[in-house]
């Protein structure tokens, strides 16, 4: 039927996942005064009067974001709310409550769901959100989760992504590439399990990465840190294809140029040491990695002195006037342009 | 891994669709004070000061909630909407926001997701509601169509399924049915269709019940009626499973039993034609059929005289004490108990 009616097909991978939802929603008008923000930022922004919702979505799919022969269920499904609560942070919101539906084929037993459920009770739990609402349903194949998480945040608190300024500096919270570096190490030990399952695997010195892939956590601690120093971010984005996607996404929306400073990048230990065991730039696998959920913000120049010092904080580089364009600075103190080499749903 | 952690394994189909999102969710606590209603009802309710969120959530799987080979994609975009945006309608609240995330696998062309959109744009436009966000991704296999909806309403509007009380009547609006026999007419074409590609199905005198199936309108107006007749509902869903589930789910969760009048059930003169062709009883089908969405609810006897009459709304029976158990009165004047044998995800 699909084929019989279009003349003309375009292959999803000519758009990618931005430039899909960008192409598929252009049309779409917004006719309801409480709607303040729609498509194209962390989360959408709902005015409810005194408080402002914030409201983020997300699919995960087996076979395309997880997979379960190293993924424990009960780790993805404290991911799976880890990664829609970092998307209310992202906007500077307090998360408040999450809406999971699973569809599920029926090869798995109960006692499986019951184990996903426990991770996503202990992140609702740990993060303070309430599970409010849901569905199960059937799939023909696999696993299926789709998490909505609603937020709250006053109106003059809320951050969006097309708010940084000429010299504001570039700030990013944690280390970053490990998760990325995790997800390497599994799928190796993936590998040498599939020929040989008598293998046991050490994986102590891969610890601080794999955790990360496994059970990253949203950054609400940096939401509450920013309050308490009163910082008010001017844009903020999280980091969840890698930094150099997410800061093309800043500067974008925000029509201004950056200088990001490679050896301001930050990284931990293992991810370098692993990184040399793997033969992979440590540079580039912070930049495109991914799945950190981080938090990258710019700070007006002036707020400098407050998060100074900071170990939870760092300052990568600052942001130009437009015509300069999005570079990295490297440690040969060369300019190159950044690019988005981030993760990408359709490649 | 599955098979190696769990010794017991219970199947799914041994708790169903909403035994299993019971089991799986009844250890969640409450914790913040915006969380007004949780788990169990059409929608979720959430504080926000003067307006009352409400939220709803579903999940629609290619191959288990729809066949792309009779289905057209602007239908079912059309559609994927309506299922949600009668949830909100359920609560007796006005839908303002969807959020939509789509999971598509590479054989589906730019083009075929065009046509999907174009029937959410279509949904959004008539019901005045705002596509506020989504996520697009690849699937492994076939079409997957998240949808998160939000309404508001003042909180003393809200309408649950826990209030119906001794002597209420049940009233429905629409007729019932036709949308369960629109998809045997389908089924049949298609079979038809397998076996002979050549021939042109007519399909004329079943057009009302193919509509019903292919695009169901959600009852805003029910919602507006009822506020201009000054009608406030003591419970309230909106029929997705079928007539009989859905009445014995507001009496179970409002501790109530009922009489369901067989000969009140409003039913189309199309559909009773199509029921007898298909040796089908019609009965059996409005009681069991699904796909409806439209609202069952009840209210106080005082209110009927500003209800009688009108051609939206049918008064099919009245709700008893809990002693009396759920009963359908046949047109033989007999007394037989209700059974939930609405469409269960996990048969």
């Amino acid at each position: 039927m699909l084929e019989d009616k279009n003349t003309h097909r375009t292959h999803l991978s000519e758009l990618g996942e931005f430039g899909l939802i960008d192409h598929l929603t252009k049309d779409f008008p917004i006719v309801n005064p409480s709607t303040l923000k729609g498509v194209g930022d962390d989360g959408a922004i709902i005015d409810f009067g005194d408080q402002k919702a914030v409201i983020s979505s997300d699919l995960l799919i087996e076979g395309v974001h997880f997979n379960l022969s190293y993924v424990p269920l009960k780790h993805l499904g404290y991911k799976s709310i880890m990664v829609n609560l970092s998307d209310i942070y992202a906007m500077n919101a307090i998360a408040t409550q999450v809406v999971v539906s699973i569809a599920v084929s029926n090869r798995f037993p109960v006692e499986a769901l019951e184990e996903l459920y426990e991770g996503i009770r202990l992140a609702c739990d740990i993060y303070k959100v309430d599970l409010v609402g849901g569905d199960t349903t059937s799939s023909t194949r696999g696993l299926i989760i789709s998490v909505t998480a609603i937020g709250m945040a006053p109106q003059e608190k809320i951050v969006y992504r097309n708010g940084a300024k000429e010299n504001d500096l570039i700030v990013v919270s944690g280390d970053l590439g490990s998760a990325y570096m995790g997800l390497q190490v599994l799928e190796r030990e993936n590998e040498v399990f599939k020929v040989n399952p008598n293998m046991q695997p050490d994986l102590e010195s891969y610890q601080y990465l794999i955790e990360r892939q496994l059970k990253p956590e949203a950054r609400k601690d940096i939401v509450l840190l920013l309050d308490k120093l009163g910082v008010q971010p001017t844009a903020m984005m999280d980091i969840s294809d890698g930094l150099s996607s997410e800061l093309l996404h800043i500067c974008k929306q925000s029509h201004v140029g950056c200088r990001l400073v490679e050896e301001k990048i930050p990284l931990d230990p293992t991810l370098i040491n692993a990184c040399e065991e793997f033969t992979l730039s440590s540079t580039m696998v912070a930049l495109s990695g991914g799945e950190d959920y981080e938090l990258l913000f710019t700070i007006a120049p002036s707020d400098y002195d407050k998060i100074k010092g900071n170990p939870n904080l760092s300052v990568i580089g600052y942001i130009t006037e437009p015509a300069q364009g999005c570079n990295l600075i490297t440690r040969a103190n060369e300019a190159i342009p950044l690019k988005a080499r981030g993760w990408n749903a359709f490649r």
